[in-house]
């Protein structure tokens, strides 16, 4: 039994106050592929040009990430995003993309991942999130979504068949007010939770995330940091963490939901304290758990005193 | 021993998008004493004109708040100020505000209330909160601060004298920018707790509030609610849940501030919820008590599963 990633692999251009990378390596599955393998062997699905480096996907195995699902287009070129943050981080302009392989991507599922019992879907195209699911030949025992606003604005009816399909769906605060049309996220999640995933995680970045599951609230703090240094790939982190969290536990409970998401925003925590990916290169295990540590002394107080 | 608390009595006309209302009872000196006065007894200093209803006065009396500080100035009027929220609640603009009485008001501290152990100094003119303290022949055991931008617009110095002499200052996240410097909150947290207090609360609204102590850090989550209906005095009664709740249990460690900071967020979400202090005047204990429980599920996990 396994954990399936599907998502991008890609390069990123980032500008922020602190500093502008070079291309560096990125993508929605990158991060979720560096951050679960801290947790659980991962079976990658994504697509990459010849222009992506092998050291890249060497490093990735040496992880236990299996690369068989990674399709490499040889004659063509990798996906493309370039942005740049502002002072508040929590905004940022695309200043370029190029689809490249992404633009005819069909995901094709190795018989070697027919196994999965956890499917985590990054951020893509929603009929390429569905096909995956529609490939596996029995239904994982939990489907996480992750999507964004562009999709929304692109291509909305293939999102809702998406979502229809999925337990637990990921989204930021602004997207799940478009998703629903409705202001107030309470409301938001019940809308959205009609429409298909039994739970509903809203991210708000550097205010945390919210856990809707029935008419339960669950909410988990981000750790207030110096500085933010690049937010690129801190949902797909996050994404990773939770995931990775289910699939080491294989416990499927709103009470583990709850520490996964815990486990997402350490995780998540880390990846802003660099450009890209370069911090998740760096942490061991013991990183990962003084981190938690922080998280259970930030929100522990005693209930007795109440 | 008794809780002291300083603040403004006053009128409000404020609009949201919900609705408008007429001139109704406001001022951070009256949330306070609506929402502390279900932990303990009060103490109030404040100034009121001849025209503020005796209805009012009564009913404060009815839930042990002591009048006797409350200067009423027959021939003046009373402090109003007006308001408008957008959408987002997180900001409004001043449609009008009248000092009236507020202009000279020159507090003068009782003889009865020289037992005071814990100072709430609401916002207000700096050169007053000072007064209070000055007036005290006893140092309280924890002086606690509110304040706002304006008074760093209009009298920095003066604001600054004031907070060299507080234990805790609450100030939310772009007023602590503001008065450091500094966009990163936890640097700002560092240099404001240079000038003086030993603990920073930072407000976020409902993003939930920040508590710094040394190089430690609390946050407590706002909860999530359908509608935000009108936040005026959110964070004065989040003060007055904040010191009520110490008052209450005469202990000013970290570990109870923390609790502390629950029960004021606790009430904040009450105060929230109708027009003015419409929400206060209507909870009872086991309202309260219902609405902590709440807190305790919204924030509690599985840390043996981490």
């Amino acid at each position: 039994m396994s954990l399936v990633v599907v998502g991008s692999m890609a390069f990123d251009a980032i500008e922020t106050p602190f500093g502008k990378s070079d291309r560096i390596i990125g993508g929605a599955g990158t991060y979720i592929a560096w951050c679960a393998s801290n947790f659980t062997p991962v079976k990658q699905i994504s697509v990459v040009g010849g222009d992506f480096p092998q050291s890249e996907l060497d490093e990735l195995a040496n992880r236990k990430v299996s690369l068989e699902g990674v399709q490499i287009k040889k004659d063509e070129k990798t996906f493309f995003w370039s942005g740049r943050y502002h002072m508040d981080m929590n905004t940022r302009d695309t200043l370029d993309t190029q689809l490249n392989v992404l633009e005819n991507f069909q995901p094709v599922v190795p018989d070697s991942y027919q196994d999965c019992e956890f499917l985590m879907l990054g951020n893509l195209v929603p009929a390429v999130q569905r096909s995956v699911i529609e490939q596996l030949k029995t239904r994982p025992k939990l489907i996480v979504m992750d999507t964004m606003n562009f999709w929304m604005e692109i291509a909305m009816d293939e999102l809702k068949k998406t979502i229809s399909m999925v337990d637990v769906l990921m989204v930021n605060d602004s997207e799940a007010r478009q998703l629903s049309g409705d202001f107030s996220l309470v409301r938001a999640a019940a809308t959205i939770m009609k429409m298909g995933p039994k739970y509903l995680i809203i991210k708000k970045g550097e205010h945390g995330a919210l856990l809707f599951y029935e008419d339960k609230v669950f909410f988990a703090p981000a750790l207030p940091l110096e500085d933010v240094f690049d937010p690129t790939g801190a949902g797909d982190t996050f994404a990773g963490g939770f995931i990775g969290h289910i699939a080491r536990t294989k416990d499927i409970s709103f009470e583990n939901m709850k520490t996964a998401i815990i486990v997402g925003s350490a995780m998540a925590s880390f990846c802003v304290e660099k450009f890209g990916t370069a911090r998740l290169r760096e942490i061991n295990k013991a990183d990962i758990s003084a981190r938690l540590d922080e998280f259970v002394q930030l929100v522990n107080f005693d209930i007795n005193l109440v």
